[in-house]
């Protein structure tokens, strides 16, 4: 009976390690909860890359884009880009619209806890799975380095889309 | 002094009547108070009108999507369509954006109430002022013709985008 017992406990234990580590990025970063019901703040169409974007943001986010006051973005955003391999409609020929879902990458902003990687904390969960990428502490260092070129626009990249 | 009463009275009622009509279609169907903070369903690029288009659902219609029961859609749900020009990023020439707005449309599934339009009402605002779209109460015919060919859809031609 005690087997049993230990038995079951070693194998909650594994289930909910494998559940968590599934949520962390290796730099610590946690997959944000309920990040799919945030607020639309804009959409790209990477014809570079065959990929259409969404990009959604928390309620800090949400409010400092609707403010205009997104340089820098306010402590506490996140800002949440599902991307998506793009397709011609079946139905509207002259229409794109998102196919087969890539990841979904993050953006959280703490200028004091993020300060030696440009105010931000990075993160990407891949595929319908989400599973965190990147092989050690460091990968967020490409995330970084590819927005470099907007380090005057806060390191963002996306213009929140006008709203009437 | 009773003039001055009279004066303000009909000031109110004149500046109140057109809030009101600003925020109704033709139709009769009224612009969805907070559609703005509505769940993410979709995108698209429509490359024959350089548009870009984000496409948010009510709580309804955001569940159905997620559920899969879109086949019909369900009463009670509302889409929205918010429709920009499309633009070339000016940080990155490979992305397309979103750029002026143009209008927001939308699509209100109630089969009973709206059974002589496909089950859907159809209304649209226009600009950042969301002026009411349409001459008169028949306006609507124009959307729903142009969703004829996706009948077979619930005349919808957004498939929403798949979430992990």
């Amino acid at each position: 009976m005690k087997l049993k017992q230990l038995y079951t406990t070693v194998l909650l234990l594994t289930v909910t390690c494998t559940a968590i580590a599934a949520d962390i990025a290796p730099n610590g970063l946690t997959l944000p909860e309920g990040y799919k019901d945030w607020k639309m703040i804009g959409s790209s169409h990477r014809t570079d890359n065959n990929t259409l974007r969404i990009i959604l943001g928390n309620d800090i986010a949400s409010e400092a884009a609707r403010a205009g006051k997104t340089n820098p973005w306010p402590d506490g955003a996140i800002l949440a880009k599902l991307v998506y391999k793009d397709r011609i409609d079946e139905n509207w020929k002259g229409a794109t619209v998102p196919g087969k879902f890539v990841h979904a990458e993050f953006m959280y902003k703490d200028a004091k806890k993020h300060k030696d990687s440009g105010g931000w904390g990075w993160a990407r969960w891949v595929g319908m799975e989400q599973k965190p990428y990147g092989k050690d502490t460091k990968f967020w260092k490409e995330c970084h380095d590819c927005h470099l070129p907007v380090k005057g626009r806060d390191y963002v990249f996306t213009t929140p889309a006008k709203l009437p």
